[in-house]
């Protein structure tokens, strides 16, 4: 974290306008780290490993957010809020979770100036406690399903911690539900795993991988985990967002007991599932490029920004007048837009700001547009600059950043694939797997011992494919249960 | 807290419909906590001064949030989000900051299975954390102002608690702003007074005095605290939000130097401002009567329920079908309509649930109804059925909304002038103060001396008024610098 702090410190002194990001193709690395403090997206906090997140980056949270909150909602389940404190003896209820748990806690143990007589976890997760207040709720086969979500800070103390990607605090929403029965659990883990693969391929332009996670791999005290897997361009895998079955052994060390239609004590069946600050991680890495951030329309803080250019003082008056007009007209179609009227500024260094901001589409006026009734626009991807007559302006807009949406999905779509590669056994592809990365399709035969020798790689299992095309092991060459993704990851 | 979980307990025994609610008139602090609980808009949680938003009472914050939200955005304030956690040494940099905080920090010792080097506060307050971060960020003038917000939840370890009004985990906004000119950040201060005041008046329906507050009740580290107090109805007062003038110490002991326009280094001026989930209790309060809460329309989380009423199985899928197409077009109305449909319960206990749910208009509708195209409607406060044409529905809904939320504010309006008493001298109004609570208006010289004296009566200076009746002191009896407003608190 140290050398963060001093780039940020740099920053500060150089002229933003003048330093240039580090090259994409070279350092990915590197790039990823200056364009989060150039974009003002976050900045590094006093605190080891927490992040301030700055409102142009917090803006693309919020759009998220609202997108999947609307989903979530549309599902049945309704936001509450639980504790931000758990005791730390709830985690030991369940063995699996406290051993996934417990080496990540922050533990508060003085609070009013005294000693607590029993220590509080800052929630990593809030499993157990909310199956704790299941287990007052659910008394009866009528209290179910029971489906809560809360959009909420967790914090999980990591050792090694980059912006967004993995910080000690992080922001997520988690969704926790109760089930008369096991196949209703399922079908509600699945359907917010879809409404996740919906939100990255739709919204966020990020094609993606669904997949059930190894046995080695899934969620602490999960019987199955769901996962959506990215491919960045770097050729590391990046877990977007999880979706689990729950163990009964949760419901069981809660004593979540009710009574099922037929007066009998049943245990429900129980889900989880998170979506976290991540995503922006990911929509920086994914749609970058060498001149800074391409936001996705759909989510974009800001989707058009106009830039009125006039040199002389007469010009000022009627160039700000029309382009406030056309901003307005644009807010009136639910489309955001800002304005950047600031004279602190020439256009030019305007054009690289919003630029290195990702904004989708730029318009800029001056008086011989006005004369022409017209602006000129130029979009993010290509650049080039068009005339676009006032009439058009709205129509204009929106089919372009339709059409941004679905070509920065394409551009992503066709890179992933690009870097799919299917291999019989190991040794074709282990030393790409760690020389150039990618997604490595091969078969497994299931058994641990084969997955471990993918550590030697630094490589795992992101997920079991649902398409079966390898017959033999990876490793072994014993016959293959599942087709498996294979990669390095963040 | 033990009383309170024996309540929960023994309400998961009894059939909560046959519970009645304690007396209003008689024991209002039974009656606040037992609606809180019966009304599922919280319920206690493991953790001591911790509670669980249920989702009924998380949709009316949510509503607050959302229209509280518009007005900061509107203001210009860009949302943020800052650490959770604060160097524990973060406190000492303000002198009466670190008095003010000290005693109630949660703190944070072990984390990752270690010892930390510097321990680390949960925050109660973000003061500190924001302005070593406006410090990095605020070099010129050009910087100012520097308006941003966050919606969290903090951490005060209070040693009695009380459901919303006193927690030690409570969700509230923050502002933190910088500005150039000392003028500019006391009209921040005074704007997002009256939007808060705009708030409790006009959303909550909730009358309240603005005033600023003595030297002794001010915030800890304020050069002034605009404060908002209410009057409930058992007679105490409510401090309801407050927006400071922050001391130019902070920014001081932040070493927060900008260049401004001359090119001299300079201090900016700060303010901070909140509100809290107390609003919650604050609406179950005032507006609560014998039968449960009663929501005031612009944030109930439901305005309408419709209550289906059919007998014979043949009845029933007409009166559904009706029943949806009414609730879907209030839906298309933006009214926010519950269809309670559900079989488990007669029409009566529906009737008792949301009436004790407090939803401003209930609607009922069987065989007969439908045959003569019209509705049953009742208001929450009259409870008078009266019949409502399909055809005037959606206009009978809006006018008797905007009606109820109206009466709510009139009603409460009402009593807070009746338990105003202007006296001139403590040993006017010392008994009744204690005896019977209210607010008092009297006149104060400023000494310090004479403020100690409320204590004895449990007491405080509520606000300064800005109005000027009483030449004299209530203690001394010199001359009188302002009149305030005394009253005991919660």
């Amino acid at each position: 974290m140290q050398v963060f702090v001093h780039i940020v410190i740099n920053l500060k002194k150089d002229n933003l306008m003048s330093k240039t990001l580090p090259d994409i193709t070279k350092d990915f690395s590197e790039w990823y780290n200056e364009i989060i403090y150039q974009a003002e997206l976050a900045d590094l906090s006093p605190v080891r490993g927490s992040i301030v997140i700055r409102p142009y980056g917090f803006a693309l949270w919020e759009n998220i957010k609202k997108e999947l909150n609307a989903k979530i909602i549309a599902n049945g389940t309704h936001n509450a809020s639980f504790p931000l404190l758990i005791p730390l003896d709830f985690f030991h209820k369940e063995a699996q979770h406290v051993e996934g748990f417990a080496p990540e806690l922050a533990v508060v143990t003085h609070a009013g100036g005294k000693e607590l007589e029993e220590p509080l976890a800052i929630r990593p997760t809030s499993e157990t406690m909310i199956h704790y207040m299941f287990a007052k709720w659910i008394k009866s086969w009528r209290d179910l399903p029971m489906k809560v979500n809360q959009w909420c800070n967790v914090v999980r103390w990591e050792l090694r911690t980059r912006p967004f990607l993995r910080t000690c605090e992080f922001f997520w929403q988690e969704g926790h539900t109760a089930h008369a029965t096991k196949e209703e659990a399922q079908e509600q883990a699945e359907a917010m795993w879809r409404e996740y693969l919906d939100m990255y391929e739709n919204y966020l332009a990020i094609p993606v991988v669904a997949g059930k996670k190894s046995e080695s791999e899934k969620f602490a005290g999960a019987d199955v985990t769901l996962t959506i897997e990215g491919l960045m361009p770097d050729g590391k895998a990046l877990q977007m967002c999880t979706s689990h079955m729950i163990s009964q052994n949760f419901a069981k060390s809660f004593d979540m007991k009710y009574q099922d239609k037929e007066g009998n004590l049943a245990y429900p069946y129980l889900t989880s599932w998170g979506f976290t600050t991540r995503s922006v991680g990911a929509v920086v890495m994914v749609h970058g490029d060498q001149k800074g951030l391409v936001m996705p329309p759909k989510v974009a803080p800001v989707q058009v920004v106009i830039v009125p250019i006039f040199k002389k003082d007469g010009e000022k008056d009627e160039v700000l007048q029309q382009a406030t007009a056309l901003a307005e007209q644009l807010k009136e179609n639910d489309i955001r837009v800002e304005l950047d009227a600031s004279e602190h500024e020439t256009p030019g260094a305007k054009f690289y700001k919003w630029e290195l901001k990702g904004v989708p589409l730029r318009i800029e006026i001056g008086p011989r547009d006005i004369a022409k009734k017209q602006i000129m626009m130029a979009d993010r991807l290509g650049l080039a600059k068009e005339p676009v007559s006032f009439d058009a302006l709205v129509k204009t807009v929106e089919e372009k950043l339709a059409h941004i949406q679905q070509e920065l999905y394409s551009r992503a779509h066709q890179r992933m694939y690009a870097n799919w590669y299917k291999k019989e056994k190991l040794t074709d592809f282990a030393h790409d797997l760690q020389e150039k990365g990618g997604f490595y399709q091969t078969g497994w035969c299931g058994n641990v011992e084969c997955e471990k020798k993918l550590k030697e790689h630094k490589a795992t299992i992101r997920c079991l494919l649902p398409e079966k095309m390898f017959d033999s092991c990876f490793a072994c060459g014993k016959k293959s249960t599942n087709d498996i993704l294979v990669a390095k990851a963040y």
